[in-house]
């Protein structure tokens, strides 16, 4: 765990220069603006420790699948989002020597993310290797209100110094990804062009995306223009060159502003004009204005999604974090992207699409946006519905059974083991559970008709395949999975899997039921579409009917799977603290024959589906598989806050919240400096607002039941219910809801 | 399956040039003396399908462990088996034209491996593109006399040509391995020389082993010898050149005569001079006279080891072609040697041991060599036994418990799946087994306390951590293993490994025992040594009493692992044939949830402790068993053979033994151009003579209870039994036998 962030209810502050943890500042520095985002990387040269990383949505390369032994039914190829073109960059020259903070001793050093403004700001001092004392202060945005446009700022001062400087300000596109075998590049030059404003173009090699982005770059000397003096160009990579004379102690400001746009939008005949026109447009209005316009939208966003936490800065800065960096991942404006477990800051998981889009991020975007960006992520997978088909279909299924990936970017599975790959089907139940959740939430029945009730369909008919027939146990189970817990592989009738099996194939039913009476000739064009059989719901009837559950009545609780209790139990409390987290110190053998738990598994049942239980069966469970939980998953200490909050157990809530929502700034998982754990923020959001707030909806109703921890003054939040803003404020005594609507 | 090999009792003939199945023709025609080998490889340049393959034993290269998902215990490298110089070489020029049959129009082709002789012979007629008609007569052998020499005649004709013959005769040690990812190659240069006998030694990258050859060529022209006209030499090369004028239709005859040693064996500064000196006294004998000592070891060896078929050719020539490669592969005089499944005819499985050595291979030379070679096989382990200790702490486990590896090849482990390095631990079983099965066979009781009883009681140690107790059945479980049917992984108490975990412990008690009161010195070192408890046995006898198995009563089975009955029972025979082999139709996923097993695995433990159980039981099993088996391992129909023997199911056992007999000729598999099924031709063996001649050794006893195929006239084959060569004829009437030392 690392403490070196300044608590601040909303900055992330690194007082004094770190270097030895400067991979972990730039993830949590990173800027995005759901289509474009880039590390908290230096502008200038930096030799030290760094991550260089600049993405942007959609924008992906088909890498080979790694693999020891092949299996049949393996995809075809890893997707990963690439790093791409460094548009930061500044190469700056006092004199012969070229600034670089790693060769420089320090003075004074901030650096600065303002979540409300959205910005990232660095000032310092120093003295450079050959003794000139510098002052530097910088800015920079992805913009929030424009998502193709970003912009740089970067003022220098050299006290002791005058004569040459050099500033080279470039778009580079000769960029390595992080994992990239034998350095192989993803990216080839496609077309380089110096008029007004300098325009680099790449294409990514096999997906063939067209990718450019225009620069127009403004240089003042005490406050005089200097005009460009040259152009630098080498492959994939293009500069604006500026040299002149400096006199001591004036300051140098530079200012970059660029346009970025792709043939995922555009044609890519377009690409280079629509750039450098947004381009020369936004350099002509200028930095401040381009900020303005960024503040504006990022002030209407915190409007919609804050939460405050009174009497707990560093409880408030963790919430406000999370909530900044979800906000930076997803815009919710393309149904094509989702939320991949790094976002735009690092390169971890490729940028895939996981099942934590919808057992944890949804329930984010339903109450803090417009009910578009929910469905979005919903009408993702709809559009992913023929390849989850195509899926089933390689893995030997029929009938338009459908199999969602584990892991995608365009709807291919691009996970390669096949514990995972072909057993942890239960992110199909998740995709069902969304559109649930998401009519719940938003009372948007017509999503069925249009798009939900197809999903539904093709995920039924794959339960309706994947189980059998026992005649050992006379009834239907479903064997070789892996459940939520992934310290178990190839297990039989996990109970959490089983349940949302039968949970989906009944909503299924219900669904078709209510779509052919609303929607008669819409359930004419999809049945016909689908070739629905009326048998169908006759045969997933038989199957709610004798699904096997595995039970422990004397103990009364679900069994996470046939024969759990055949394991030795010792609680996680009872294990010598040099055994955790059991995933660095023993071997994966020893793990999966354990009775330790990665993440909430019968209790993310229990959690999805707590109206079908009563609190004593939740209690029993929890009580029994929490203490065998090691919460190695970022995912899971949510979960357990928000039963632990319903079951009134205050002390684990609270224990759970603290472990979620510092994760990152804390580095509480050695981690960070990979990148952000951008899913699991969104379960720190769960937890504050349906653990502590103990929101709920149900029969088209808001709840609350808000159990605040002790040493909160007061916490609020806004939700977007149906679109009525409603304001939430929850003190130790009372609860206060605003319709903000109606006061306006 | 392919049928272009000519039926011959004794011969392996390729009649007519097969270019599409050369690869399959070079593994079936490998030559090898336990020592080197090579596959039958054309001498000259060849530009059509080829895998030039050239081994030696125990000269290994640690590759990189290629994984997609590193798991906590994986092997640190993988070891292989290096494709090393290759010393048949010849590069000839007729003119300027060189000789290259891919480029010629053949008239008439033989390639004939002659199994009785050990050699590899080839005639051919062809005319080469500019027209010249040229005979050609070669034939080579690895010496079995003395496992360090090989030789090459290689007689050329040419009808109508008159002019310059260039012949260079070479040794090439720039080689590149079949798997090795891009192209990385794994031999430095060491040292090359060239006097009289010319000299290539390299080093193995990493592992630094030295092999060095030395090679001298006689070239005559009509009788008449060719001085060499110079030394060819580049990186890793090294050749002699002959060039003379030919005189049209005169016979020209090149011998190459090589020794090779290395650094496994000797110093490294004494290669150079010994292999050189051997050459030379070589290459004085002649081929000859070098071919008559070779002849001769081979023929003592068929004494020993023939099995005849009458009125069965094609099953003659499997079993001989199956002996001979086993021959071939393992001559049992290195206790550091061991059997690689393809042994020196391929490249696949990188030449490591498995359990397949203790399980199929060590009857076949218990009772066709000497005592030594089989107990070399088990010192073999004897001498990894810290390597396992090793590994077994690796995975979490204490107190000397072993686990061997799945795959190696100097003690350390090499795979690198989880299911089966980690949860494939009934190779433990094999290991224990095999010293119950030499000491049974060869009466050699000192093996215990010499190198048996360490092994054991590692092995038993092992078993008491992998065992828990089940406060559930109130009784000690095996989770998450792996049996011999790989078509399950991570199953919970597989019979078969806990039925030979359970028998393990039983005997390591039983040899505690004996050692203690034999020989009580011995047991007072070794308990010293091993830190014995007297506390141990008890908890053996504990695990013994309480071990759990899952039976079915009302079938009256074993059940193969925990809810095996939970699956859909479908026999093979009534599967529509589209989806065989599964392993090639069906994905993994399909596969794991399936019935089909891959090789026996109750009938695995039913075969070893075969008197531990009545025939009903056994039958019950069979017959529930058998039909749900694909034997999609090589090593499967060889257990059922000989089951369906002892059960009277004389079809059924013919049926599987043809399934192995002939697997490589006739590439059953398609898969014998990777190299033949080495460690499978044991089972073969094992098939005829424990299964047709129904030979089983109790109580110091010989027994045979034959059931020959109806369509053998009689099987004949030589058993070395404790010192005395019995030879056994079996007819459709009779049984006789003879004792070959009583009547000399």
């Amino acid at each position: 765990m690392k403490d070196y962030i300044s608590k601040d209810p909303w900055k992330i502050i690194e007082n004094g220069f770190h270097p030895e943890f400067n991979k972990i500042t730039e993830s949590l520095c990173a800027l995005g603006n759901g289509k474009m985002g880039l590390r908290g990387n230096f502008a200038e040269s930096y030799s030290g420790e760094t991550l260089q990383g600049t993405y942007f949505a959609g924008i992906y390369y088909p890498d080979k699948t790694k693999v020891g032994w092949w299996k049949n039914g393996y995809p075809e190829f890893f997707a990963k989002v690439l790093n791409a073109c460094n548009w930061i960059g500044l190469k700056v020259f006092i004199g012969e020597e070229e600034l670089d903070l790693h060769k420089c001793n320090i003075l004074s050093f901030q650096r600065v993310l303002d979540m409300r403004q959205g910005t990232l700001q660095r000032s310092c001092t120093f003295t450079t290797a050959n003794g000139h004392e510098i002052s530097l202060n910088t800015e920079r945005f992805c913009s929030f209100h424009d998502d193709e446009m970003g912009a740089l700022k970067f003022n220098i001062n050299a006290k002791n110094f005058s004569g040459k400087i050099k500033i080279e300000s470039y778009l580079d596109f000769d960029i390595v990804n992080e994992d990239s075998n034998y350095d192989e590049k993803f990216w080839n030059e496609s077309k380089i062009s110096s008029a007004e404003v300098i325009y680099n173009e790449a294409t990514t090699k096999k997906t063939n995306f067209h990718l450019g982005l225009a620069l127009k770059t403004r240089v003042t000397h005490g406050g005089k223009q200097i005009k460009r003096s040259s152009i630098g160009q080498k492959e994939k990579y293009i500069s604006e060159i500026f040299e002149f004379e400096y006199t001591t102690d004036t300051e140098v400001n530079i200012q970059k502003i660029i346009a970025a746009n792709s043939s995922f939008y555009y044609a890519q005949t377009e690409l280079e004009s629509r750039a450098i026109e947004k381009c020369a447009t936004a350099f002509d209005a200028g930095f401040e204005e381009l900020k303005n316009s960024h503040v504006n939208a990022w002030s209407k966003k915190w409007d919609q999604s804050d939460i405050q936490i009174e009497g707990d800065v560093s409880a408030q800065q963790g919430i406000r974090f999370n909530i900044f960096h979800l906000n930076q991942t997803y815009s919710g404006k393309d149904d094509r992207l989702n939320i991949g477990p790094k976002g735009f800051t690092g390169e971890k998981y490729g940028g895939s699409t996981y099942w934590d889009t919808e057992a944890y991020c949804l329930p984010f975007y339903l109450s803090t946006a417009d009910q578009e960006v929910g469905r979005n992520l919903l009408v993702y997978r709809f559009k992913h519905l023929t390849k989850a088909i195509e899926n089933a279909q390689k893995l030997g299924f029929e009938n338009g059974a459908a199999l969602y990936p584990m892991v995608t970017i365009d709807g291919e599975e691009c996970h390669n083991e096949w514990e995972i790959t072909f057993e942890e089907i239960h992110r199909n139940g998740a995709i069902a559970y969304a559109i649930y959740n998401y009519i719940n939430y938003t009372g948007d029945e017509a999503y069925l008709a249009e798009f939900g009730l197809e999903v539904l369909i093709g995920i039924s008919r794959f339960w309706t395949e994947r189980v059998n027939w026992s005649e050992a146990k006379q009834a239907y189970v479903m064997l070789g999975v892996t459940g939520p817990n992934e310290y178990e592989n190839n297990v039989n009738n996990n109970w959490y899997t089983n349940y949302i099996a039968k949970w989906c194939l009944k909503y299924t039913i219900e669904c078709i039921d209510k779509v052919r009476q609303s929607e008669s000739n819409d359930w004419q064009k999809i049945s016909t579409k689908v070739a629905f059989s009326e048998d169908e719901p006759n045969n997933w009837n038989k199957i709610i009917e004798k699904l096997y559950f595995p039970i422990d009545e004397e103990k009364g609780i679900f069994l996470q799977q046939d024969n759990f209790l055949d394991k030795e139990i010792i609680k996680v409390a009872d294990l010598d603290p040099k055994h955790l987290p059991i995933n660095q110190n023993w071997s994966w053998d020893r793990i999966l024959r354990s009775c330790y738990i990665k993440q909430a598994d019968v209790l993310q049942g229990l959690y999805f589906f707590e109206d079908h239980f009563d609190k004593e069966t939740i209690r029993k469970n929890f009580d029994f598989y929490e203490p065998l939980t090691v919460h190695e998953s970022s995912l899971s200490p949510c979960v357990h806050s928000v039963l632990a909050n319903y079951l009134d157990k205050k002390e684990k809530a609270y224990e759970m919240y603290l472990r979620t929502s510092r994760l990152d700034i804390d580095d509480y998982n050695n981690d960070t400096e990979d990148g952000l754990h951008i899913t699991s923020m969104a379960g720190t959001w769960i937890s504050i607002v349906e653990g502590f707030g103990g929101m709920r909806v149900k029969d088209n109703h808001l709840h609350f039941a808000p159990k605040l921890p002790q040493n909160w003054e007061s916490l609020s939040f806004t939700i977007n219910f149906r679109s009525a803003l409603i304001h939430i404020k929850i003190d130790q005594k009372e609860i206060y809801l605003e319709n903000t609507n109606l006061c306006q």
